[in-house]
């Protein structure tokens, strides 16, 4: 009983988080999620307060995995713009898009400080994190400002992939900033 | 009669614009658009076949509006760096986002190539604009990679804002751009 429930909240989480990426919050119902699920209505309330409590489990779940894959390249080996290169250049599902921007343009998501909070907390840690290996480069440029720029490129490059159904634009913006960087 | 006519698809156009922006298009119900314009299912329906008309129609007008600004800064007076930071400094809204950036993070508009293709050549018309500029500079960098990285910041600048319910991480993106760009 106990690993049926589990795994009963467990699918409940799962199916949110691939919801939320594909249709987003507002896109999202509570009746699509359980049947994506395949649970039912009595299940997810006894787990779950409802769809907001849901919602945050799973966002603050992608958040971790987000934090964690990104961790892997700045602690890796080499020197800081190597490091940056490597985060910025590796395998992403570009014309998804990031899990976690994309719901800067959630209405719902926006309008709910609770939702909003692992949002904001996700990217202002990419931001701090990169601004501390863009100051290990010794250069003299504002660090903080270009953090912002490298993570903006990153968000805004999804944007162009998605607007031409292609990950050529994301390749190029990441190229241009790589350029502008080792300039 | 007919000035009557033009008012309401006038007023059931601009109510879809803002509901665009608002809430997306998957967020925005026939009803809801209705409601705004403050017309009935009869008027929308005699005017529009339906959302998908609307939207296209909202779509263009606001793509045309964004290209026209843009173009103020673009042919403006001055050196091509100038330009590109009047461009990125000029006044903005930046917490709503870009009405047609926003777009692509809409499954809906995604998936319909009608409406997708105004959003896409929208930002490939920015990107295209901006290379010729930044070729003007005689730079040795790629002028369509650095126009990919210009056009992403601003779009990723928007995400960064949102997401912290501020402008100052865009203007921090902006200033490290032009930091980049200048260096």
């Amino acid at each position: 009983m106990y690993s049926a429930g589990v795994n009963a909240a467990e699918r409940l989480i799962e199916s949110t988080r691939d919801l939320l990426w594909e249709r987003g919050y507002v896109g999202t119902s509570p009746k699509a999620i359980q049947q994506r699920a395949g649970s039912g209505q009595g299940s997810m309330y006894h787990h779950f307060s409802g769809k907001q409590e849901l919602a945050l489990t799973a966002i603050r779940r992608t958040a971790e995995e987000m934090r964690a894959r990104a961790e892997e390249q700045f602690s890796g080996p080499g020197t800081p713009i190597e490091r940056i290169t490597a985060y910025l250049r590796r395998e992403r599902d570009v014309l998804k898009g990031c899990p976690i921007g994309r719901l800067t343009q959630d209405p719902d998501v926006m309008a709910d400080p609770l939702l909003r909070a692992p949002v904001d907390e996700t990217l202002g840690w990419l931001r701090g994190r990169l601004a501390g290996i863009v100051a290990e480069t010794g250069t003299k440029l504002d660090p903080q400002a270009v953090a912002a720029t490298i993570v903006a490129t990153l968000q805004g490059g999804y944007v162009l992939a998605r607007a031409a159904g292609s990950p050529a634009p994301f390749d190029q913006a990441v190229s241009g900033l790589l350029s502008l960087l080792t300039d």
